[in-house]
C-alpha cells in the first residue's frame, strides 16, 4: 500500500477540514469557516470547495429535510483568503421539498450567491437515457495522469487520469481533436468516501474547456454552476472511494463566456450527478 | 395573411401584458404585477411566464448594467392566480458583471426564488461546438402541430410543430422513438419579435420529457430551471418573429424527479440558449 493508497479518518482528510464550519450559537442561520490553502486556486480556493462548503451549511443545518436536489452556486467576487461567514436560509418548506437560500460574506459583502433544494425521494420508476461515455470512446486504460506541477493547490487533493481532452498547453504533443470534450477519472486524493460535499466540488473540477478547445492557457474563471443530483446517500455512500468519471463538453463559446456540460459516472455506469457551469474567457 | 400571422404591436401581445411591472415609486427594488389567464397552466401559471416576468423585472430595474447571461429559477410553491409582487436586489456589481437575487412573493410568502447574472460582452474568438439539431434528424418538413384541445391556454400562447417526440398520450398512432428526446419549431402566437424575456420563456415550453419517455401521462411539474444565454439583444432583434427551433432530452429518471436538457436554435443554426431543468414526476 502506498501513500496514495492510504484511506486517512474522515476527520484529518483535507477536504474535512477545508468544508469544516462552526455554527452561531444565537443565530441559527450563521455558519463561520475559512479557506484552506491545500484547495488554494491561482486567486482565492478552488470554486469547488466553495460549493462544496455552502452546501454543507444546508446539510449541517438543523432544520433540514431530505438530500440535495439541485444546487446553484453565483461566483459574485472573489473570495479572499481567510474567514467567511455563510448564511443558510430555508425560504420555503413544503411536504417533500425545501428550498434554500445561501450567501457567503466577506466582510460584510456578498461573495458567493447560491441556491439549492433539497428533496426527500420515494421509490418511482427509473432510467438511465445518457449514455456511459466510455462505451463510446476510448478503452479506459489509455489515460494520462494529470501534471501537477506549477499548478495550484487543489489539483493536488485529486487524482485525475485524462482519457480524452488534456488542455492542450500541458500535453503539447497529442495531437488536438478538434472540440472541447474531456472524459477523466478522477477521485479524491488520498481516497476518502464519496458524499454530496465531494461531489459537488468534483463537478467543478473539470479544466476550462477553453483550454481543451484552443490548447492554450488563457484568463478564465467560473461565473454559474448548477449541479442536479440524481443520487441518494446510500448510493454515494456504496461507490466509497473509487474513482468517478467525469465527462465535460461545451455547446457554444461567445464573447467573452461559454458553457460546460458534464456527466460525472460511477465506473459501474450510475449516472450521479449532471453539471452545466458559464465561464468567463478573455482571449 | 390569416390571423395567426398578424404581428400585433407590442403593447397588445398578451405576452407583453403577462409581464408587465409597476416599480413601486419608494422602494426601488419592489415591483408589483399579476398573474394573467392567457398564460394559465393546470394550476397556477406556466413556468416559462413567471421566469420571464422575474427577469423583466431587472431588464426594467434602473441599476441593471449589461444583458442576462444566465437565470436560475426555483419554484418553491404554486403560484397563485392574482397578484404578486417582485423584489429584485443587485447583490453585487463588478465592472463587467452584475450578480441579482430575484423572489416572486405573494402574501409576504416566497412562492419563486431565483438568481440571475447580467453581463456586458466585448468581442471574442467565437465558435459554436454543439450541433445543429436539424442536421442529425429528420427533415423539418415532417412536423405535427400540438393539439392544443383540452391543454392549458398557455399551450396556444404558441405555435408548436413538433418534429420528434409528440407526448405519445397525444399522438397514439406514432411509433414509440424509446426515448424522451423531443424536437420542436416554436414561436409566439401571435408573432412577436424576440427578446430576452419571451426567449426565457420558450426555454420552458417544452412537455416534460417523461410524458415522451412513457407516453402516459403522469403529474409531473418543474421544480428549478437555469437558462445560459449565448446571443445578444443585437442578434436576438436580428431574428425577429421567425420560428426557433428547440431540442430536449433527459438523461436520467431517478426517484420523484429527472433532468431536461434543451437547446435553443435559430433556424440557420445560431445556438441562442441552453437550459436545464430538474423535474418532479409521480409515477
Amino acid at each position: 500500500m502506498n501513500s496514495s493508497e492510504a484511506l486517512l479518518p474522515a476527520a484529518a482528510h483535507p477536504f474535512d477540514e477545508a468544508i469544516q464550519l462552526r455554527r452561531d450559537d444565537i443565530q441559527p442561520d450563521l455558519f463561520y469557516g475559512g479557506t484552506s490553502a491545500a484547495y488554494g486556486n491561482m486567486v482565492g480556493p478552488f470554486g469547488g470547495i466553495t460549493a462544496a462548503v455552502l452546501l454543507q451549511a444546508v446539510m449541517q443545518h438543523p432544520q433540514r429535510i431530505g438530500e440535495p436536489l439541485s444546487l446553484t452556486v453565483n461566483f459574485a467576487a472573489p473570495v479572499a483568503d481567510g474567514e467567511f461567514q455563510i448564511i443558510a436560509r430555508a425560504v420555503r418548506t413544503n411536504r417533500s421539498t425545501q428550498h434554500w437560500s445561501i450567501e457567503m460574506q466577506q466582510q460584510g459583502e456578498t461573495v458567493t450567491l447560491a441556491t439549492a433544494l433539497f428533496a426527500t425521494r420515494r421509490e418511482t420508476w427509473s432510467a438511465t437515457e445518457a449514455s456511459f461515455p466510455l462505451l463510446q470512446d476510448q478503452p479506459a486504460n489509455q489515460t494520462a495522469a494529470m501534471p501537477v506541477h506549477r499548478l495550484p493547490a487543489w489539483v493536488q487533493r485529486y487524482d485525475i487520469q485524462v482519457i480524452r481532452g488534456m488542455p492542450g498547453f500541458m500535453a503539447p504533443e497529442q495531437p488536438p481533436s478538434g472540440d472541447s470534450v474531456s472524459m477523466q477519472w478522477i477521485r479524491d486524493e488520498p481516497r476518502r468516501a464519496l458524499d454530496f460535499c465531494s461531489l459537488t466540488a468534483i463537478c467543478d473540477a473539470f479544466f476550462p474547456r477553453v483550454f481543451v478547445r484552443r490548447r492554450e492557457h488563457v484568463p478564465a474563471g467560473t461565473v454559474s454552476m448548477t449541479i442536479y443530483f440524481h443520487a441518494d446517500s446510500v448510493m454515494l455512500a456504496a461507490h466509497g472511494v473509487q474513482e468517478l468519471l467525469g465527462y465535460a463538453r461545451a455547446s457554444r463559446f461567445y464573447n467573452n463566456y461559454f458553457d460546460q456540460s458534464a456527466e460525472i459516472w460511477t465506473p459501474s455506469g450510475n449516472l450521479l450527478a449532471t453539471t452545466t457551469q458559464v465561464v468567463y474567457f478573455k482571449q
